[in-house]
C-alpha cells in the first residue's frame, strides 16, 4: 500500500476535480455497503452510477493499489481508504455563519452528518436569533463569540451563509478566529490570506450553465 | 463579430468549466458597471478579481473579438455579449421543488434574480405549506399541479431541494412535466433521460475537498 508515502506530496498535485470524484466514489461505495455488497469491479461501479471505469481505475491507482485481480475492489476496504485520503476519519467540526434560511438548511443538511462532519454552531448578528437553535438542534451564537467558540470547539471549517454585503466582513472575522478552511455560499468575490483555503459555491453559476445549455440546444 | 456563426457549434465544445468562468466574468463586469467603470483591460480584470489574464483573453476570444487594442473591453458591451452567450437575455423561469429551509433559501437567493432568473413557483407535497409563500413572495403549489403550472408558466429550469429519498421520484415528475434542465441539490445519484440536462450540486463534495486540503496541509 503506497498510501503513506504518497500522501505527503498530494495537495499540490491532486486537482480539485480529482478530490471531487473521490467524494463521488465514496458516496457510491456507501450505497453499495448499505446494500451489503462485498466487492465491486470498476466496470460495475461505472455502470451502476454512470461513471467512467478507466477514470475510476486511474484515480484510485494514484493513491495506491486498491484493486485485486479477478475480484475488483473490496467495498468496505476501499471506503475506509477513501475516507482516510479525504481526511474524513477525524470528524471535522464545522461552524455556519448566518442563521437565515440558507444557514439553517445547511446546518441540517443530512449529507454533512453522514460523512462525519459535525455542525457544532451557527452564528448570527441578530439578537432575536441568538440563543435559538436549528430544527436539528444546532445552537445559534452571537457572532461576537466566534473567536472564543472556534478555539474551544476546535472548529476546522467555516461556512459563509450571510448576505453578500456582509460576507467579506464575516470572512475577516473567521480568519481572525484562526479557522483555515472556508466554504462560501455568498455571491461575489471574497479575499482570504494565502494560508486559508477559501472555496466558493456560487449557485448562480450552476444555473447559468443550465441557461447556456438551453440556449444552445434550442439552436440545433 | 463572429458570435452568430460560432454559437451553433458550442454546446459540445465548450466545457462546463468555461461556462462557469464566463459566469464569473459576468459577475465582475456587473460590479464594474455598477461602479460606473467604462472600459477594463484583461490585466486589470485579472488583478482586481484574482483571475488569470491570459485565460480571460482565451475564453473571450473563443466567442468573438470583444477586445479593442489600447482600450481593453467596453464594460457594458462585454456584459451584454456575455449575457447573450449564457442565454440570459430571455429571463428564464425557474421552479423550486421542495419548500423546506433549502427551497425557501434558494427562492429568495438574490443572485438568481440579479442575473435575470425568475423564481416563479415553489412546489411541496405538504398540505400545510401549499398556499403559503416564501418571504420574497414566491407562491407554494401542490406538487400534483407541477405539470399544469410548468406548461402555463413556461418553466425552463427545475431546482430539486427535497430530501434524498424523495429526489428521484420528484425528478421523474419534473421530466414528465416537460422541463429540460434540472439543478439538483439532493445528495446521491439521480437519473434523467438524455435530452434532459441534470446538474448536481453536491454540498458534501465541497466540504470534502476542504477536508482533503486540511488533512494534507497539516502533514507538510
Amino acid at each position: 500500500m503506497k498510501l503513506a508515502i504518497k500522501r505527503k506530496q498530494l495537495s499540490d498535485q491532486v486537482s480539485e476535480l480529482t478530490t471531487n470524484r473521490l467524494s463521488v466514489y465514496l458516496r457510491c461505495l456507501n450505497a453499495l455497503d448499505a446494500a451489503d455488497v462485498k466487492t465491486v469491479s470498476s466496470q460495475t461501479l461505472a455502470q451502476q452510477f454512470h461513471l467512467n471505469a478507466a477514470q475510476i481505475r486511474k484515480d484510485l491507482a494514484y493513491f495506491g493499489e486498491f484493486g485485486v485481480r479477478g475480484v475488483g475492489y473490496y467495498v468496505k476496504d476501499l471506503k475506509r481508504h477513501l475516507r482516510q485520503i479525504l481526511g474524513l476519519e477525524r470528524r471535522l467540526k464545522v461552524a455556519i455563519l448566518g442563521a437565515g434560511n440558507l444557514g439553517l438548511a445547511l446546518s441540517d443538511y443530512p449529507g454533512f452528518r453522514q460523512e462525519g462532519f459535525q455542525i457544532v454552531a451557527l452564528f448570527d448578528a441578530l439578537s432575536t436569533k441568538v440563543g435559538q437553535q436549528s430544527r436539528g438542534g444546532v445552537p445559534i451564537f452571537d457572532i461576537t463569540e466566534l473567536r472564543k467558540i472556534a478555539a474551544r470547539e476546535k472548529i476546522a471549517i467555516a461556512v459563509i451563509a450571510v448576505p453578500a454585503d456582509a460576507a467579506q466582513h464575516v470572512v475577516d472575522q473567521v480568519v481572525a478566529a484562526g479557522i483555515k478552511a472556508i466554504l462560501n455560499f455568498s455571491p461575489g468575490t471574497l479575499r482570504a490570506p494565502a494560508d486559508v483555503k477559501l472555496k466558493s459555491v456560487d449557485l448562480t453559476v450552476s444555473l447559468e450553465s443550465l441557461s447556456f445549455y438551453l440556449a444552445h440546444e434550442e439552436e440545433e
